[in-house]
């Protein structure tokens, strides 16, 4: 058993650290890369996934599982080395029905198709950007077909960002969300208020998002926050976790924004040491990271007791601004469903309508039903639909996302799902640390923070998704704590 | 033929892409990790390192050689192709010689060697920086020994920087000049003018790298100016090349180091397209490499053409400093020889000096003759004799360059090798564009960028550098040009 575990781990870690290596490689691309950068750095990409896939599809991966599963078994099954089996058995599996070569195809394609997106964003030109929208779809379709026979193509590609989620179970948490989101925004929405249309200072926002992120727990000894035009975060190792933000004069979402960001990071920054440069280190389903950048973006970021604390240092921030706005204003404010066109920028009510709309034109243009070329067109339909408003133009639409140019089809769901578990988690927190809001209240978020490192962020990717979300909210996913945290949030707001 | 030609060139341009994959996180190391980043990131190094040798040196890659050497002897001896099979050789028998392990052990010390010096230099402790360096030279000397027998391991070293230069060429050269470079300084050298002393505002002198390096013909669309610790300049792809520089409220130095970098930058940006993703893309004679930084800087940036174009741009930027000195003071200070510590802000003149010191540490440290933990004595006293100063602090001695603490050790003669060079070339450019010196003061590089780029940097590395110094200069490298350069500048300056 030893040498064959030793030669996996040696094996996988260097499956990883080149892993790793990618994320750097698109960071550069997304926050510091010069304009024709895009085609080196493409096929370096396409380079890079290549040798990961062959790789950790290599025949030996295969014999060293075979020799190792006995022994395996024997082991307790929450076992570091046990989960390590586990794990690389599926992904094995998983990869080896993709042929490398579509794999670095679409690699490759995803980067083009990125710069293309970039451009097309900025010109509000989807005839432009529709052709490498085409050619993404279709490759990914061809990656789902190695999976044939499926139940449904959708769970094929959810199947990557929730490893074991299936579209049944979205649709059901979706179908009771839509028409409660629907009703919330009906009852409470309304314009948004003047004094947060700024100006605000845009490297004031910066200095007040790093000052609200250090209180979460970021160290900058091994965080960066850097520039873009989509904000994400992505781990290069434990020690160096890479966030980003972009900031408008107009608005101070930006804070939100970094709030959001820094829970993805602080979730990747807790993995257990034990678990470094092997596949279970950091988190590798989306739901239960976008729960940690939910969790922190909005059950503390915008709840009452944090702004007691922190309201006074925006107010001294923007004194022309926010001087002479009460707290309760200011919460009120943040809070209160507006409709608007742009999802990163919606408050959280609307926020699950655009993703719902995302949804369900994926799952159209995922079996068929929806032609790249109406995409657009029917986008303006359901958001009509949906929000209430009429799309201007396609930058305020189909546009504003740079998922698709991913090809990350079967990621939008998981934002929503997130928030829905953000609360179920929420709420065990708050039963062990019973002064949580009082701790807030005082800009405290060391017991928040190390309650979640232990009982969430260390286990990394040791176990399936539905096994972690089991661990940690205590059953599976569920929409009735989160409708009634926004429920009694409106109520709340609509009684003071 | 065919096929294995394709077979090969495929094989190479995955080393290509990775060796660039390598450039990225080298450059982020160095301009944006974070402080605890370093662990994961000498890992990654090193994983990568390890499969680029292994792909290099796989067996399959000499058979391909085997294969195509009789149909490549028959090609013209200057097509691509024929320089690609000949450089592939040489690089496929190098590389064969040093055992993949030890190349990533290697690695993965210069990673963690250079976090460890970044702090002993800002601490000015050289005893923190010891055991790294001991570390750094030992596994280089265990990588000369791979080549034994040689006749002197200097030349195994100089051979990673400039393929087939030898130390005793090196030491021909170095030999007659610093007795003459010694003269100058002993003739000319004076104190820094008052009026150099700053302060200089920090973004303006960045916004006037900015609009010199324009016009020489840095392109933004491709090029990135990052800011560092110790100025470098890396090639990402064709279209993505980054430079880095470093500001002093305390003078313009700054200019130069811009010109410097983008003069590196420029040759790696102007190698023929058809080169691209081949192992003879880019430049990588380091001596030729600096005789294009040196050209910039020096032949261009401290002539007075050039400041005829330029200096009304700095006075009307610095009035309160600059405002009401001439512009043949401000030409004199530029090139005047002032005796100062660190080499990279030294002047022209004291800055063969600076070279010529290291390299006879170098030769004694790799001989055996003088021990790390002598090298701080035996820097300062060989410091006074040269340049008359005595040293106060490490920081100011030999902590100030990064280069041994990333294993560059034979890299230093290369700089003053490429001054000399950079004048031979220079000769060569002025009898193919008359007036050049009124198109330099016309603030017109083009036609000079457009010879350089056509006689020089689109012939990447398809010939060696013995070769490509014979091409382009006419000759070997030979001190003469460069000595009567260097009198006549300050022949007339002391005229004047």
């Amino acid at each position: 058993v030893e040498p064959a575990l030793a030669e996996l781990k040696e094996r996988l870690t260097e499956i990883v650290d080149l892993a790793r290596v990618g994320g750097v490689l698109a960071w550069d691309m997304e926050v510091y890369m010069p304009q024709t950068g895009g085609d080196a750095r493409g096929t370096q990409l396409a380079t890079l996934t290549s040798i990961v896939h062959r790789k950790l599809t290599d025949d030996r991966i295969g014999e060293l599982l075979d020799d190792l599963e006995p022994w395996a078994s024997t082991l307790p099954p929450d076992t570091d080395d046990a989960c390590l089996i586990r794990a690389t058995r599926r992904e094995f599996e998983k990869n080896r029905k993709i042929p490398t070569k579509l794999e670095a195809e679409f690699t490759k394609a995803r980067a083009d198709a990125f710069g293309i997106w970039v451009k097309a964003r900025e010109d509000s030109d989807f005839a432009a950007f529709r052709p490498a929208l085409e050619r993404i779809l279709d490759l990914r379709l061809q990656m789902v077909e190695c999976f044939a026979p499926y139940e449904d193509a959708y769970d094929v590609l959810i199947d990557d960002f929730d490893e074991g989620l299936r579209s049944e179970d979205v649709s059901r948490v979706f179908e009771t969300l839509q028409p409660e989101l629907t009703a919330l925004v009906e009852e409470h929405a309304g314009e948004r208020d003047d004094f947060l249309r700024g100006p605000f200072d845009v490297s004031a926002q910066d200095a007040l998002s790093r000052e609200i992120i250090t209180a979460f727990g970021v160290d900058w000894s091994s965080f960066r926050l850097d520039l873009t035009v989509h904000p994400f975060a992505v781990p290069f190792g434990l020690g160096d976790i890479r966030l980003t933000t972009r900031y408008d004069e107009d608005d101070v979402n930006s804070l939100f924004t970094a709030m959001h960001e820094a829970g993805h990071g602080l979730y990747e920054f807790g993995s257990s040491p034990a678990l470094d440069r092997t596949p279970l280190v950091g988190c590798r389903s989306s739901s239960l990271h976008e729960s940690q950048s939910r969790l922190w973006e909005n059950l503390v970021g915008r709840s009452l007791p944090f702004w007691r604390w922190f309201y006074p240092r925006v107010q001294e921030t923007f004194p022309d601004r926010l001087g002479g706005v009460p707290l309760e204003a200011f919460h009120a404010a943040i809070n209160r469903p507006v409709r608007s066109f742009i999802r990163v920028d919606a408050d959280e009510t609307c926020y699950g309508l655009h993703v719902i709309l995302r949804y369900e034109l994926e799952r159209r243009l995922v079996s068929g039903d929806l032609a790249v070329a109406d995409l657009p067109d029917a986008w303006n339909t359901r958001f009509e639909e949906l929000l209430g408003l009429e799309v201007p133009e396609d930058r305020l639409g189909v546009l504003q996302d740079s998922h698709w140019a991913s090809g990350y089809f079967g990621y939008f769901p998981t934002y929503l799902l997130g928030s829905v578990l953000s609360v179920q988690i929420w709420e065990r927190a708050a039963e062990a640390i019973p002064d949580l809001s009082e701790q807030i209240e005082r800009g405290e978020f060391a017991e928040l923070h190390g309650w979640l490192r232990e009982n969430l962020y260390a286990l990394g990717s040791k176990f399936t998704p539905a096994e972690t979300i089991e661990r940690v909210a205590g059953g599976p996913i569920e929409p009735g704590p989160y409708l009634a945290y926004l429920r009694g949030k409106h109520g709340a707001l609509s009684a003071a």
